[in-house]
């Protein structure tokens, strides 16, 4: 897998990818570094930042999908602000989005992000865990993208070496905690019918990051079209009423004949 | 096909479908009618409205897709300005997305959309195909969904009676000269790659939906998730830097060896 060192990067506004790597057609796999020397944001500001991104989207309908990365983002002080200080900030976002649910699996994944968090502060992981429930909400369809794990933002309230660390842990530990799930699933038997509901749910997983997310406001500023679409699934599928048929009718009973 | 009559309508925030027929899993055809009783809009006035709207996503990769609507609105006098007129407005859109090229097909169904105008005020075709290709312009890929058609709103500096044989003209002409395009190329036979590519512009066609056109304010400020969506093709795909390691190779000559 690829490494997990924070590297110091720049310019927010156009997202060079300076290294991405997909083995396999049917497995988004990508991570970014941005090596480039810092730019000046709208504000007038040298702005550096770091982003190790990965997302995994599994052949096999039983493996869930992994999305996880980690920022950190750095602007030098205003020039008219004499002593004003540095900014600094690091973000975080964590999710599993399985198709099919096996409890030992999410309990395993949130267990190893709960054990990162209270390393730091006990209350890392509640709070942290309700931010990316928040944060990965499909508003249309009222539910969440995936089952979560965590997700924050702006975090500069803290050391900011415990931050790093804390980052570097949270980076060491999904990665094997994910493995372990798909070496476990990847290889069980599943028929079109069940690749079908895959498809299904990667088409919501595609309205989330094309409809919410940072990639609307992206995609329509500039920048360069792969690094933010490479997220998305290989393949995707909408079939009108799938659910909402069933739902419907079992909210407001029907005179079937 | 679906009749084409226009039908005095109602709740623009609640988009309900009154209708709808879905052929086949791979081919998304609906009709949206809005019979209901007329609403209060945001602003306090009665505000009725009548959609017709289809979208072909044929399964043969040589058969292009067509999105049809025409609509129209009408709301009441504010009641604070006591002899106001009641205002309404026409709107058109019209594009036809093929994955492959026939200049014929292309050709044959412009010019039956400019007899169309033709019939009105010759100045309807240029303008309005104009119109069309800004609309369903795809900024971060600095495209258009596909080769357009027409595309006019809040039109209501004409006749209304003349504007609503318009609306007919164009509704009846359209699906004759689309049904025409898909009877010749239906049965082509076609390869795996050919489907990877049709699969491939219908990612975009995804990005533009969801990304630009009204989709992302109506979801995420309610309304009935299946028909915004409806208008999505049954199935979509995303390769990372498909095409752009070409583009990009043919513009910035490299070293290969």
């Amino acid at each position: 897998m690829a490494s997990h060192s924070l590297t110091l990067t720049s310019s927010p506004s156009s997202f060079n990818l300076c290294s991405s790597h997909r083995p396999h057609l049917s497995t988004n796999f990508f991570t970014l570094h941005f090596p480039c020397p810092g730019k000046r944001s709208g504000l007038g500001l040298r702005c550096s930042f770091s982003i190790e991104k990965e997302v995994l989207h599994p052949k096999n309908p039983v493996a869930p999908t992994l999305h996880f990365n980690i920022r950190y983002f750095e602007t030098d002080a205003p020039k008219d602000v004499p002593g004003a200080p540095r900014q600094w900030w690091f973000g975080n976002g964590t999710d599993l989005t399985p198709a099919y649910i096996f409890e030992e699996d999410v309990k395993h994944f949130d267990s190893i992000q709960k054990q990162a968090c209270d390393k730091f502060d006990p209350s890392f992981y509640p709070r942290f865990k309700k931010c990316c429930d928040d944060y990965f909400y499909i508003k249309h369809g009222d539910e969440r993208r995936g089952l979560g794990g965590i997700f924050f933002d702006d975090l500069n309230y803290y050391d900011q070496e415990m931050l790093l660390s804390f980052a570097t842990e949270c980076a060491s530990s999904v990665i094997p905690a994910y493995i372990l799930i798909v070496e476990k699933r990847k290889d069980t038997p599943f028929t079109e019918q069940h690749k079908a509901w895959q498809q299904l749910r990667r088409g919501r997983y595609v309205e989330f990051n094309l409809v919410y997310d940072h990639c609307p406001q992206i995609l329509k500023t500039g920048g360069r079209i792969e690094n933010i679409l490479v997220s998305l699934p290989l393949s995707a599928r909408w079939e009108y009423d799938h659910e909402w048929k069933l739902l419907d009718a079992c909210i407001n009973p029907k005179e079937w004949i």
